[in-house]
């Protein structure tokens, strides 16, 4: 018990778990340098001696020990904000752990329906901080056939389900997608996709296995090769963790580690708890990520001398009003946060729905501002293999000279962050993800319209019409 | 001294002030029926006793007496949200003169350049305060050729300037352009328009005069005819408010009066004063009419049998991210708030830029969600008078019956309303002053950039790319 | 027989004809101010002798005799280009004849149905065409609840309805919603709204009635007033047209005026004959209208001197692209026109549809980029009464003066036309119109996705992705 | 002489031409993996005995012989059809000899300030196309500090210019960034990047020299890593092609060879008679792409089971739109042709410059219509090679299935088709190169801007206006 250090964390995934890449099954993670920089990158959130952000990583919990701060528990305004420095401190291989956030904040409900399942909820969240351990936020079906529901489907396997009950517990058989570092983690949290009716009480169904568990295969699969040179891709270098296609073959699951078992009534629930915090995640690197445009816009139009041409300013100005806004919508979220009854506090749910979709529906159109004041050379750029070397090296100096006061060393970086952030394989990752990630555009402008007081926006309207 | 009455505000507008409207000069505007709509709703803010407003209309000043809050200097986060408040429930006709604000706001500035006037400003403020006049914001000059600066134009008086000055004051002659509500106020209180160089001192120039002051001649002008039906115009029969093109023609200003002549250093300053506080009036009515925009679209959707049409669902959506990102800018700017050191309070300078600049961007845009949702009928709809009409009404009646719940005249207020707003000759001046009021999409874009920390914003993108 | 004078056209609308407008029924719309601008616009057309445009006016038809070319059958790509052109001189009152070329492009397969009905198209085709008639284009219903099919509203007759037949011919009942000009033409034709199922064989109807005939009401509404001043209102005071409620009250049509009786599998083909050339007039307007934004756009920039400002450069070339497009559009479908199996061509479906779409979603957007060009004065110049006032007159010469190259008068007549064509009561009216001729936005994706050839689309996609 | 075999064509490549690549000086090109994809790709063009597109591919040239088509100078409107149908056929390698077009267009023009030079041109357009040769469109300069004009730079190498001349021919100096194909082509044919001032005559230059000519060193790079698997990569796996940074380091033409050195009222003839062809190359493949991304976005809309949802059907609508619009551009472009006063028909400017701005402007919005209907699957789909493993690919198999008629393996080349144009290092790559293609958006902008009849437009408006 206790928190470990990064090595612990390290040895820990060396525990017989099933997972391949690119055709091999690997036995051991740690040892296979596909995983290299994925776990290097997660193992970092271990650091708790780290001079700059140790204490961040860490909160005292209320038995008095030290635990990740993911795992504390927001009980007013200004832990949330202390969450979302966390966040923005925090790979996403640890991230996701915060799907407990999720389920803490439904617990009173589902406590509710079944106190056993309350408990669970609970002794899970304490087991997993009190270890030190990660969890994956496991909840995508694959879905089939988006006309039918979920028992319709030819193979109705299409979504998880609860293929056996007994004394001892649940078996389970699915599969799940997307699922974020889920070879990384300890504990797969299995979450409900969506609203399941009355007729699809075998997919109502939570839970949390460890990643080793009998049954369990993850197929993995990352934006990024196995290893990447830190001069030409300075952001996709310490970023590519795989996402999981996560199979779960008649894996048996404990009663004590079951959430949810056919409340249909509860399957919705479950899954908003967790895509308001996934949201929020989105919303978060959002701010940063705009941020960064603004700031590489104007390097890259500085360092051609262009800093006084209008158009390449309104065109920052355009990245400053998406950063902005974005910056607003998150300080509002934290500021007017909500409160379950027991007191936890988390975001704002309209106002990071709308950030969320106000950032993804307009992403594509922020980088094509972006993509216009980098010019041609963002992709033609020759590699820093090509700089070192001597003969091509002392050519790429002389004619990526501009100004004295532009290195061209600091220059081809700046240019190398814009392809990797925009226009190489993470930048294309990136583009989906900005509007995938919490559900797609129609998903999000859904979760939007439900949180908005749209029968006062009618009372006004009436109002204004000389009705009311 | 004191507060005025509704009536006590209408008799002091018949001071022999010249006005002009439609080739006519008019002597009283308070007996002319152009001015019959202006001058009411202008006059219902002088209504203290009003049950629900009265409190909200006034404030204890420091003197103890009661004085009308548009002059209320905020001092803190709650002051602030008292003027939102206000200015939600406060006629344009008032609310110009928030042009002292704006004065108050850099007061200190000025009287370090000279402490005349500093306590110019001072007195004029509690003048107006104390016999509860209004002024005008009267800034926009004619500019003429926009290659050329001030003093290398045509005729040199198409920036108002300094054409003589003496022991009592100064001549001053020149235009303003779009002075809202120029004819309805008691002081014109000019504001220099933009920065202005050294060899342009004549143009450095600030003051208040009498509307009814000598050589000072206003022509008028309004989307509105002189009478408009509340029921074909329910928004634009009490909206309407006379833009005014205020003519100097050597003016006569004593020094008591001045707030500038010369001083070309403070002149953008001045300018920039005030145009923080336009765009806050700006993003105060954006909030409320994105609100509006939303409850329109809804209601008509709904009354049509559409509310189930996921394309119409998505349109009120999109609505909906344009109200919310509003509100939450404007709440944003509000809780953080900047300080002028003599402690009184303003908004927010970049988070009002960036919500103004987002919704003047966005603002036809937007529209186009509410006129598609809205379809043909918002144009085609009879007028009141024929619903009116036994024979046509019976008809109208009949054939705009969409379902039980929904009142035909109901749905024909809401028509007319949305056309009022975005489809006829208001809908038209809003179409402009979204994108024109504050400045245009680039003075708007330029304002921005200026406040935001685009040095941070480097930084960041430097270290991201691996330099720092 | 043969081509009618202005005046007898004139002299033809005094026929008894039920109108009204603004609450008032009007016995002889030729003698009432309201219809005087809108019956001079059409009277236009019937100036068979004007230098300019009378020869494209006319055509020598197969009979031997002149009718009015829009009566011709276009053949061949240059009957289309003809047409085209016609359209582009020919005020809507008469271009909404060309209803009757709908009717003749689904002639043969009407006939194919009943002998009769195709007879009966091409007897009221040569009928109108050999009495120099104007026919309007009655297509849509109320609708109603659009949750509900035709026969399901609470009222019957919220779809125009056959309610007997007998055999000299049928009674129907129902509205007609947006009709062009109903007023001013001799023929009301109507066509069904859209498909209609089996069960809706007295909603698949379609006829020509005589304005006049008894039981046809028409109630009145336009975005101008009675008259306006050609200065203020340059485009406005001799574009204005008034859209018609039509009410059929039980009005009786004999057979041989009738063009569909109950055939359901019929209906949506006639609807969508007349949607294309409805789209068509939209997209020739389109073109117009788009050329003229650039030029204006430009105009306005030079006369305030910021024809060298790099962003006004950058929303012209916005204003450019958007002009070129639809041009390129019109071009390409009258070059790739179509065949009816007995020769009549017609637009290329799929280009005008597409053509209608980009011009209806784009419109709104546009029009921002000539307002930010426009600035304010677009909403606050002074009106020419005031210009012709002696005394503010030489205010408002002295003080719109920006260059000796610009006159005074042709700055504000641009800017008049500015503000009239997009930011006043026809501004609102072109908004909408844009986006709702032809159907609103779903409504012109549906046609366009429907006429795209997506299973080429696919085989390419298939063929790239290695599949095929 | 004559037409050479792909295998020549390889031969003719190794040939002590100096290129780089990650690091490595490559002494044979033709042997290392890095360039196998690339000249596999360019090498197919030579086989003229193709089944399917040998006939395309060559010509009988005035001589009698065949050269390859790309040789053909248009001359009629189907000459210019026939170009478009080969270049929708061609690689890029290959496509881009089409600078010798741009040089044959402004021949005329060249001759007419020296003689030679227009001899120059004719001769080594033969000597190319005789020999079957391949020639790199060399334009685009460092540029160094924007602010500067190219004599005024740091280093007066950033852009190319002449370092000596004697009577044998030129010596010059400098680098040309972003040359598609740089290392796969014969001949390197320099243009000016710009238009040159009077005092820049050592920077008007045009010239072509062998790729080994001594003091030519080549700098490659490209999107792709040296090999693809095709099922994962269906598009980028045989579209890769390195740009190169070509170095001159006092490199001797000989006047037989130069086209340019001096004129500086030439130099911006020349930079745009390329620029055209470049952006007709451009909207050739946009409306490959475009017609591409409808049948993705199709196919995948139908895999999913989502064919019948509004939205998705709203975005697809979007995606037919951009297709057509460019699809319609395009056919403008050939029919309206422009001729050169020897006879040779070159697209019609104005199109082509709105057509590629349209492309350009628009690309990132419509990718984002196209990433929407896709679903995260997109960048979470494992790779073949897990398909292939038996474990894995069973799972795989299983869970990617929807419904009978679609199979798993056709549904992942789809997404994994979609990934690769859009979403990846390729997909990257697209997006910079449909909107830096021809110049960024300003420099677009600019073009069409400039071959718009402006003053047509501005005479229209004055009329509708009233002014004239």
């Amino acid at each position: 018990m206790g928190l470990k250090t990064p090595e612990q964390y390290v040895e820990s995934l060396n525990d017989g778990r099933v997972t391949y890449w690119d055709g091999e099954r690997i036995d051991d993670i740690t040892k296979h340098p596909r995983f290299k920089v994925p776990i290097a990158i997660t193992a970092k959130d271990y650091e708790y001696k780290d001079a700059e952000l140790g204490a961040l990583r860490s909160f005292r919990d209320e038995t008095g020990a030290s635990s990740h701060r993911i795992y504390q528990i927001p009980r007013s305004e200004a832990d949330l904000a202390k969450r979302v420095e966390l966040l923005q401190h925090t790979s996403i291989g640890t991230a996701v752990s915060g799907v407990f956030m999720a389920l803490m904040s439904v617990k009173d409900q589902v406590a509710a329906a079944n106190p056993q399942y309350g408990e669970n909820i609970e002794r899970m969240y304490r087991y997993c901080r009190d270890n030190d351990l990660r969890g994956a936020e496991v909840i995508t079906d694959p879905k089939g056939d988006r006309k039918r529901r979920a028992h319709e489907q030819d193979d109705p396997d299409l979504y998880v389900r609860i293929v056996d009950r007994n004394k001892e517990g649940i078996v389970v058989r699915g599969a799940k997608l997307h699922i974020t570092a889920a070879s990384l983690v300890h504990e797969l949290v299995v979450m409900p996709t969506k609203g399941m009716r009355q007729d699809e009480t075998d997919y109502a169904v939570s839970f949390s296995v460890p990643v080793n568990t009998k049954g369990v295969s993850i197929i993995n699969r990352s934006f990024a090769p196995a290893e990447l040179n830190a001069f030409d891709y300075p952001a996709s270098s310490h970023h590519s963790m795989p996402e999981g296609f996560v199979v779960f073959d008649d894996v048996f699951v404990p009663w004590d580690r079951v959430f949810l078992a056919g409340e249909v009534q509860l399957a919705s629930k479950l899954a908003q708890s967790l895509g308001l915090w996934e949201r929020t995640g989105g919303v978060i690197a959002a701010v940063e990520q705009s941020e960064l445009f603004v700031g590489l816009a104007q390097l890259v139009t500085e360092m051609q001398g262009k800093e006084n041409d209008a158009v390449a300013q309104a065109s920052i100005a355009e990245l400053i009003t998406y950063a902005q806004m974005l910056q607003m919508s998150l300080d509002y979220a934290c500021r007017h946060y909500e409160t379950t009854p027991s007191g936890m506090v988390y975001p704002n749910t309209l106002a990071i729905n709308a950030a969320k979709y106000y950032y993804a529906a307009n992403y594509h159109q922020t980088v094509r501002y972006l993509h216009d004041l980098s010019g041609g050379l963002v992709m033609t750029l020759p590699l820093e293999s090509d700089l070192r070397n001597p003969e091509s090296g002392r050519y790429i100096r002389k004619y990526l000279h501009t100004k004295p006061t532009v290195e061209v060393e600091t220059r081809m970086r700046v240019y190398n962050l814009i392809r990797d952030l925009t226009a190489d394989a993470y930048g294309g990752w990136n583009f989906v993800v900005a509007l995938q990630a919490g559900g797609g555009l129609s998903a999000q402008r859904f979760m939007m319209s439900r949180t908005y007081d749209i029968a006062r926006a009618k009372e006004r309207a009436l109002k204004a019409a000389g009705v009311l």
